[in-house]
């Protein structure tokens, strides 16, 4: 029941705070003879690091990771053995000084105020346990769970930025890698940018919604009723900081549609079965049908911004608050790798449950 | 890390199948010395029965819930004594030939092909085990929940019927029980009536979008990071049959607002600290902030429908199907009390999950 | 986290009191496709069941179970579907006249006291939750376990009857079967029913040593460090009423031999890996070596008796009390199919455990 | 569901093999705001700390242990802020050279078998993960848990070295700290001694009994039925490296009372109610009641040896091994804090459920 762990065969826990020593994760329930190396995870790191472009905040991580057990070098090649895989990244970077004033004040927005009056005491330093910070270890654990089930391809995308969104009939895979702001639609380029530098000239944020697809999952993943796929992905990116939404396949949108025009239709073709439309989002009845499973999901824009804003302090006296030091305009934009790699870790896990009680 | 089961300290597993003998769950963690009858319980499942109105499916369900177990009469009060509160209700009312055609064919948007795909058998009477059904145990088991934490509103109500939304100017909240919809907005009862009609007539159906608000939430319930509220309401949320997404507060809408707008500032008053707005919808990194809690959700439109749809069937040909026997027009009508129950549960599980670690 | 489940993929939660409605179980995570009825289940109640001979108590329960879901029949034969198997005995004969006694005073040896303490309440009817009836339904649960590894066979014996051991020389399978006591040993029975035809006599009772083996376990069941299958037979076998001790291979014994007669050498034989002794009892390192499991455990004696003992009563006077009501002279024998049964439903979550992780 | 973890609100989990680069743990769900520090831990690892004295292999480990989340400091102390606390010490003394035999050959009473059989793969250096040298992170987390209980002691004690029992009569519980076997009756000392010494000479080794005791639990902790104190000491003693049997109270010595001579009787004295013996060892039906909970296990003697003994090899061809480098003549007299820490964390675990559904 551990708050700090996810999943159930496939399990992470992740510890560790925005500014103390290291942040870190251990992975249990890795199936033993996978090659491994540090590098298949900082891959994925280097993709969420903040500061690898004028759009994320330019805070200087190195971010390297570190495997500290699990994995052994046979003839050669490096394997997990089955045991834990522990992964650490020191923190080098701790300019706590920027974030003196959010000691005494409770930032609006943040989880200061919540922190302090569940616990008595938290750790202000760069937001402490609270901080996206923690998202690091996801994203490791996450390229793990890609090596559980790599037939399996998940790829994330911006399909809004604040109120604009893309056009989706210019949809371009290829182009999401190539851009700052993992947009597949090369005409939003231009009015992104010019939104975000002009939240930056105001010291203002905005939110943004990602839209995940994962590609290849077989059918019967997931179960009914409370191992849902919908159920553990809804848990998965609702765990993810700053997330306000989560929908799969057509969502909300599904509310406004007739049944006649909701429901997937099916038809043979060359000898199998498909499905007509994928309005399901790839999962019905909790299940995976075999369609592409895709999940969106809302961020709400930074809440750590230059405009000064009314709160109270820890002494309860009303003040005003200003966030110094470096922060996202846009914190959506980094969450794409983290729903990436949750739904990387959800996908693994059912795969691995779905093992256990099916056997195939 | 049961299919079937949900929630931690406070935790209920369901059984049964939509025509078997009984549905049941078994509700464990209750803490001792609680005033519990069937009569508790009763009260909530009559509020989700469908054959209550012209809007929901006349299946004429009893409902009838008894308790086996986990409770003992003390001086003429039943007390729940801290062991396992087993709940059933027997099925009656099983007009499964209404359902013969469903056996051979997947009937589009529902689980038929995942399940038969999954576990290589299925029992089809009335969806079997993929039946909506198994959510009046969850309304059982809210009903034992909304006893731990007595002090908690918790009230639902429909807020869009298929692409017609409330007009939230005019929410009464008496209102809400005293129409078939749940609706807060007497001035859109006369559409919404249109609407249903229209679709029965059709033999089409429409979704809905719930909400849930639950008022007088003490501050801190809830933890850091995979036991953050909103990531267990997602969970419990995104479990009900039909949901296609969730959001919190302002959910999606809070994309396209400004840090600066979406943040809420805080101020003390007669002593206590407020917040101006409630946009977070009472969490705040995954903690409650002692504000309400909002939910809402999306339910796709039923998908067993009178209307012909393009379907194969178990023997991979393709084929037409047209669902006969009784269902809903509005498959979230009658979500609303089953929306109610799993925000109780969550919140129930919280609360001791809170008193465990910080003791009170 | 619940209390009341065993188990992690094949997993069960029992529920009752012994002289409630009715007492039950929910196995869930059963392998679909598995051929089971009634009658699989109640060959191992009617085992367990006592009045079925003279050296246990003659409560007349006809322990009838009813499965209430979770199997669906196809073709003539019906089979488990994945989803999950509640089970059901209602308690039909319930004399709790005979008990009135101990409402108001604690019995020595019972839980009576730490189930007030604890609770503030309590079922004092029969014992309520705290009754061995319980493991009915942990045998129940065990049928179903047998059948997911049906080439293991697990078989319990008595190899000690208060102070009386059993000649080992003198095993003879197939005499377990044939005789009250499950004892292998023929030459042990005249001074065993000597000494409980004593203990009846007095009003008093005594305790027993139960052995349970585990033949035809593959390699590689259990898993370090948490998840060993010492840890969880422990577990397992310390939840068992009136246990109060438990030891795997030669156990205790181990202590005062040396290293070089304690660990089991191996040799190759018909190109096999064979053990040339078994003294870990079939595990090593917490996973099986394809031995024997072998599982000892110690059953107190039965603690409610005719003789009188000193105690308190609920208001806290020193009182005397004598147990009514029928009870067995040695409890311990009823413990050997529940002793089975714990040991099958262990190697059946390990089964699945071991399944997901490895694949085979 | 982890392997690796152990509990459930007060949860950790261990992680490392014994040459890699580290071990570790993670603990999660402690209380905040209680004190705490390295020393707190570092204490307790010193006491299990081998090459301490003649009687433990002489590994030069100073096993440092760095706190590396999870704690802050206000007004210069140091406090747990209620998020996960991440431990780590790391491997300095690697010298694997000296287990090189074991990379081909299984080591009779070892793993190394089993290990290779289950994963395909090992770490072989040290025994990898199999090492006891994981139970150092047990003896860490089970500092922290002292802390959260912090009015029960618990005291670990070797009451049985080899075939040598010690004389109960004089046991002083002030003399167990005094001497390098834990062992409270200062008569048993010199043949202990000459016991060890001769199994040095010989290459051989002996098993242990270790008897650990904790007072001042308060009644009530523990909660039926798989969530009984007895069930969960007997997975907390059993996952601990080369246990063999665990007995609680009286134990296995019970069978051969009489219920009359068994059952604890009561009495109130001084207007409380008191037992008149602890033949249960201070549980009854799985709760604590309030008497000195007594929990006693057998450990195997060592079975890294340097006697030769038949075994085979990873390519199956029978051979003969010795076992070179540091191992204790009696790995039992480790296991002496190592039990203590097991029985720390189940208590604290317990004391936290318990406050979970009673409330105090």
């Amino acid at each position: 029941m551990s708050h700090n762990s996810f999943g159930h065969i496939f399990k992470f826990t992740t510890w560790g705070e925005s500014h103390g020593k290291a942040i870190g994760c251990v992975v249990d329930g890795t199936p033993p003879m996978i090659e491994l190396t540090e590098k298949d995870i900082q891959l994925w790191l280097d993709k969420r690091r903040p500061g690898q472009n004028q759009y994320t905040s330019p805070r200087n991580e190195p971010d390297t990771v570190e495997i500290l057990s699990g994995v052994y070098i046979e003839e050669k090649v490096q394997y997990t053995t089955g045991t834990p895989i522990s992964m650490i990244i020191y923190n080098k970077d701790q300019k706590s000084g920027d974030y003196d004033d959010t000691k005494e004040k409770f930032r609006p927005g943040h989880a200061d105020y919540t922190y302090l009056s569940k616990y008595g005491i938290r750790d202000p330093r760069g937001g402490g346990r609270q901080s996206a910070r923690e998202t690091a270890m996801r994203v490791a654990a996450g390229a793990i769970a890609r090596k559980i089930i790599p037939k399996i391809e998940i790829k994330g995308a911006l399909v809004q930025l604040g109120d604009l969104k893309i056009d989706r009939s210019k949809w371009d895979n290829n182009f999401i890698d190539e851009n700052p702001f993992w947009c597949p639609d090369k005409s939003s380029i231009k009015n992104w940018e010019d939104k975000i530098n002009s939240l930056v000239a105001e010291g203002d944020s905005c939110g943004a919604v990602i839209e995940v697809v994962a590609k290849n999952v077989p059918v019967g993943l997931g179960a009914p009723i409370y191992g849902k796929l919908d159920s553990d992905l809804g848990s998965a990116i609702m765990s993810i900081n700053a997330v306000k939404g989560v929908e799969i396949g057509n969502g909300f949108e599904a509310v406004s549609l007739k049944g006649s025009e909701n429901g997937d239709e099916m038809r043979m073709k060359n000898d199998k079965p498909v499905f007509l439309s994928n309005n399901s989002g790839g999962i019905l009845g909790g299940i995976s049908s075999g369609q592409d499973i895709v999940v969106r999901f809302a961020v709400k824009p930074t809440s750590s911004i230059k405009k000064e804003r009314k709160t109270i302090d820890k002494s309860q006296n009303d003040t005003e608050i200003t966030t110094k030091g470096r922060h996202d305009p846009c914190v959506g934009i980094r969450a794409v790798p983290v729903g990436e790699a949750m739904v990387a870790c959800v996908l693994a896990d059912h795969f691995l449950r779905n093992r256990a009680q099916i056997g195939s």
